[in-house]
């Protein structure tokens, strides 16, 4: 069988001749980002063959000079019956934006968006009962003893065990003198048992919040006896290097083994998360009793192993909207292998869990009259109008710009992030401040688009994401017909480099921007409402502790509106999450608003393209949209 | 380490210093039978060794004479640090008697035990439906247009599927053009999908009875459709080698190692059983979607992997009697995996789920006046007396005899087993009758009462159990203090040796039938009660085809009352279970039954050894007892 050897990393693998060279990369363990999932559409997954013949068809995405260079599009590439080597560029190597660490985030905890009444009613209880000595002839076994030790306290509802828990009873009643902890899932008319222990263990008691993005997982760890998050922890998505859409991953998932593998590594991410947070605070695993998960329904459906095929073809079904309850040693997750795992339910094949939950966090989810708009600024964009009367909703596929995905220096809003920006005017340089107050590692969403608004405004970037050559600086650097920024010089950054961005990162960005704000706009339209006409404006998305509002309508994401309609719920998903996780109350409310909103598919209206041609300049090409805007540039 | 070999076997281990020669032989495959369960008690693992020392403390189970000779009990003797070799002798393996074959046992569907009237009404159904097409925009999954085509025929309850069926549903509902067949647990409100798939299927449906005694283990695969047995197989239980009785397996499990090694055990047997009726019947594995279990507390306990120790401990209490529904894949049947699992319902420590099953099939379990008893003959005996006013049970420790456990050519009812027996009173011959009419291998249950019985009423054998040295025979062979009697030469036999019954036989046979009378016997006076009162006697166990009561009333083992009293009803465990299986009528009854049963302790009455000792005679030491026995006996 031929050898494929890459360069730099020294890796080698051997495959049959016909293998895709993708696959052999995959294999070695070195990743070549494939945002298309491996179709031959987006041009990215290049490699330069040094060594060797292939069998390849890159024609149509790479120059025939490129090609007699070498270069080839791995995904269409198969091994014919040489060994080979294989350069991966380094541009590659990072283009995905950095995909790499997992870090605590505190902007997670937001506990001031919490609700000023709910009740506390978790799902998981704990709860400590004496259980009386073994009688002859009582005709009683050790479960039966439970079970009237525990109606005693909870009335005459049924009671039921796992095998696993009824294994553990005949010990944990005898070991001290009775006494006896145990974990309880209040299912309406049946009590779950999912643990037992000896003694009084009450205190060891916790849930788990967990907000799966395509581009981004945010795990939360709740100490349920008092409600409070005690640990909020995000990464990137390990699904990330199979396709940065949901359509890619899509793609990616038609073979069931493909299917398996993105299973695995959302699953990967979450538990390390799950791992690291439980070291720290010293929980053991089989404390986490519940588990609570939000996502968008193909989030969904590869988490739980549901091919996603029928999502993508007309009529776009999903297998599962609203998912039955799971066990956690049936999902994967390692807390109790017992515990129940909720997943808060989808709306429609592109609007899920993550919107359901993150309503919980706004007034669209009340009897208000007011018509509210909520919008969840992610790798996809999703939208809500409404009011008590109507709740309707849309997706849009964004990118995950503001979550650092497809920036060259993006990243999360973890320690070294750049999260707040401005520019001098003259001088063109940046001053900026970081997560933690570190040495900057990158940039995050709340500063990319606020280094994106002020370089507008200052002059040095135009409407159309071009930087202004003219200008003399040495913070402008060219190369071919791409030019770049500089925010920090390499002697300032944390690992030595230049951060910079590029006109191909104002690219992403304007689109991302033009996709959110056009969806919004069409929305609108199809109501006969205007954005005069709301009341308050949702805006939730992961980029960061605060988001500069005013930034965000000067590059025009959102619409130059009063800014006292505005409310930045950050991850409103999680934090929905957590309130379905602590209360009862939520989870009824969350599968009624489930059932209230209505879908309505932009991409079958002819408008679309339209308004989102007309959004792809900052702020809009309609400059009379964003009046306050325009007398700013006007200055 | 040193180094262990077996003869005449060849197999050879090595092994720790201090190790147990009996786990150095079960490490070796090569099986020493220690009723026991090598606790040092009952003498029986006996071995030699031939070379090399060991640490062993046998004495006051062998003689000085026998240790000198270098036999050592193989549970009291632990490795030194010397090579041995074990020479095991041939008696040895066989003691227990021949735990070795399965095989179709077509006494055990009895068809005609059934009630008249029941109603069929199966746990689990299969039942085909035709799912509507997606729709765009209706805001429906897979799931839910399944569900609303279920519903259409069902009702609105609530239908509830497990990850592996919803994995399964998106390409089931477009294989066929919405045409499924769904597998359903129709629980009380719940309806459990446990399986799905394309097309019409619905006749390939079974489910399975399981009986687990403590010797032997019965299987039942039934039709669902129609309710019809398509097999019934045996097997000796594979924990035999661990121990004849309960206490003896409750001993042997005291170590977690040990208990996980019986409960593997006894699935091995029940899988096995399973692999092999599936495909002499073309069955797949996944077709077989409900199972109803049945045995004593004790099996039930090893099957689920539950600690038994408490059960032999005062006051005697199991971790459960009322078993919670577990699927297949939590017990570990090679079925669906999804299927639930009925256990059974026990009554008490030694009364057990094959009590609560056989009684459906008898009068105890209708509201007659009339008072019965019933019998169930097993490795331990039960009793059950009552009418629609009360239910009285106790259990003794039988013994294996009647199942053809330890006696030397003891087997099961199976191809070759003689089941009935005469004696030529003049020459001392027999004529015997096998199972279908093969040559004799060994003699089962029904065959050991009667050839017992035809013994005695000719004078070859006395009431002690002791045969007569004074009749001239060849018949009689003769070895040291022990005799033993001929039954087949070898010349006529199977296996080509003489098949015969000894002594030591005769003891446990003895010993059996005094537990089962002398356990009646004391508890109809505690009642108040005498035989006299009773108006049916159901007599239950694996004696085979048929029971000679006649022979079983000579011997002693049940009293002598008019014999229009006496209903065999074989093994009634697997018949009741079977009914349980298909009927929920029937599974509510036993759980009434199980809920009016009243446990007697028998071991804490202290007339029970006096009863026990004065049947330790045939047919009793009181003659008057028997009059019809001891009319024939003075012919």
């Amino acid at each position: 069988m031929p050898k494929v050897k890459f360069s730099p990393s020294g890796t080698s693998v051997t495959a049959q001749p016909g293998t895709a060279l993708l696959d052999c990369a995959r294999d070695a363990g070195v990743e070549i980002v494939a945002p298309c999932g491996g179709k031959g559409t987006c041009g990215k997954c290049i490699v330069r063959i040094t060594t060797g013949d292939v069998d390849s068809d890159s024609l149509g995405k790479l120059s025939r000079a490129d090609i007699a260079d070498g270069y080839v599009l791995a995904c269409k590439t198969k091994l014919a019956t040489d060994d080979i080597v294989v350069e991966v560029p380094e541009r590659d190597e990072r283009q995905g934006g950095k995909f790499t660490e997992a870090a605590e985030d505190s902007s997670l905890v937001r506990q001031e968006l919490f609700p000023k009444n709910w009740q506390f009613d978790p799902l998981a209880i704990k709860w400590c009962v004496q259980v009386a000595e073994p009688q002859m002839e009582d005709g009683m076994s050790d479960i039966d003893r439970l079970t009237r030790a525990l109606q005693k306290e909870w009335g005459r509802v049924e009671f039921t065990y796992p095998l696993s828990v009824v294994r553990e009873v005949a010990a944990a009643v005898r070991d001290q003198d009775g006494m006896v902890t145990v974990t309880m899932i209040m299912a309406p008319g049946n009590y779950h048992v999912i643990g037992i222990e000896a003694g009084s263990r009450a205190d060891k008691h916790y849930g788990i919040a967990i907000d799966i993005g395509t581009t981004t997982v945010a795990v939360q760890i709740v100490y349920l006896p008092t409600a409070e998050p005690v640990a909020a922890v995000t990464d990137y998505n390990d699904q990330v290097t199979c396709g940065l859409d949901v359509i890619s991953r899509i793609n990616y998932a038609a073979k069931p083994e493909r299917l398996e593998e993105l299973r695995e590594r959302v699953l990967k991410t979450i538990n390390k998360l799950i791992h690291q947070s439980t070291a720290r605070l010293g929980i053991e695993l089989g404390e986490i009793c519940n588990a609570v998960v939000s996502g968008n329904t193909t989030m969904m459906h590869l988490l739980l192993g549901l091919n996603p095929e029928y999502i993508r073809l007309d009529p776009y079904t999903p297998t599962v909207l609203k998912t039955p309850y799971l066990t956690a040693s049936e999902v994967g997750l390692d807390i109790n292998p017992q515990s129940w795992v909720y997943i808060s339910p989808c709306v429609g094949s592109y609007v899920g869990g993550d919107i359901t939950a993150g309503i919980l966090c706004t007034d669209l989810a009340t009897d208000s009259e007011e018509i509210n708009l909520f919008i969840d600024i992610g790798t996809n964009g999703e939208i809500v109008i409404g009011n008590r009367d109507f709740l309707m909703t849309c997706a849009c596929s964004a990118g995950p710009a503001f979550e650092g995905g497809g920036i060259k220096y993006g990243m999360r809003a973890t320690l070294g992030a750049i999260e707040k920006i401005d520019i001098d005017p003259e001088s063109g340089r940046a001053e900026y401040q970081t997560v933690g107050g570190v040495k900057p590692k990158g940039i995050c969403g709340s500063g990319i688009i606020a280094l994106t608004a002020k370089l507008l405004l200052t002059g040095w970037l135009n409407a159309a994401g071009k930087l202004n050559r003219e200008k003399a600086s040495d913070l402008i650097k060219i190369s071919g017909r791409q030019a770049s920024y500089t925010i920090v010089p390499a002697a300032d950054s944390e690992h030595g480099e230049d951060i910079s961005i590029s006109e191909i990162d104002f690219e992403n960005i304007i689109r991302t921007k033009a996709a959110i704000y056009s969806a919004c706009s069409l929305m609108l339209s199809q109501l006969e409402l205007a954005f005069d006409d709301l009341s308050n404006i949702y805006i939730a998305g992961g980029f960061g502790r605060f988001l500069d509002l005013e930034m965000a309508i000067t590059i025009g994401l959102i619409p130059d509106q009063p800014r006292e309609k505005y409310k930045y719920i950050g991850n409103s998903s999680l934090t929905g999450t957590f309130m379905v996780l602590v209360s009862q109350e939520y989870r009824e409310r969350q599968l009624e608003v489930a059932e209230r909103m209505t879908y309505i598919d932009l991409g079958t209206d002819p408008a679309y393209m339209d308004q989102y041609t007309s959004a792809m300049f900052m702020p809009h090409t309609d400059m009379n949209l964003f009046p306050t805007v325009k007398a700013k540039l006007a200055q």
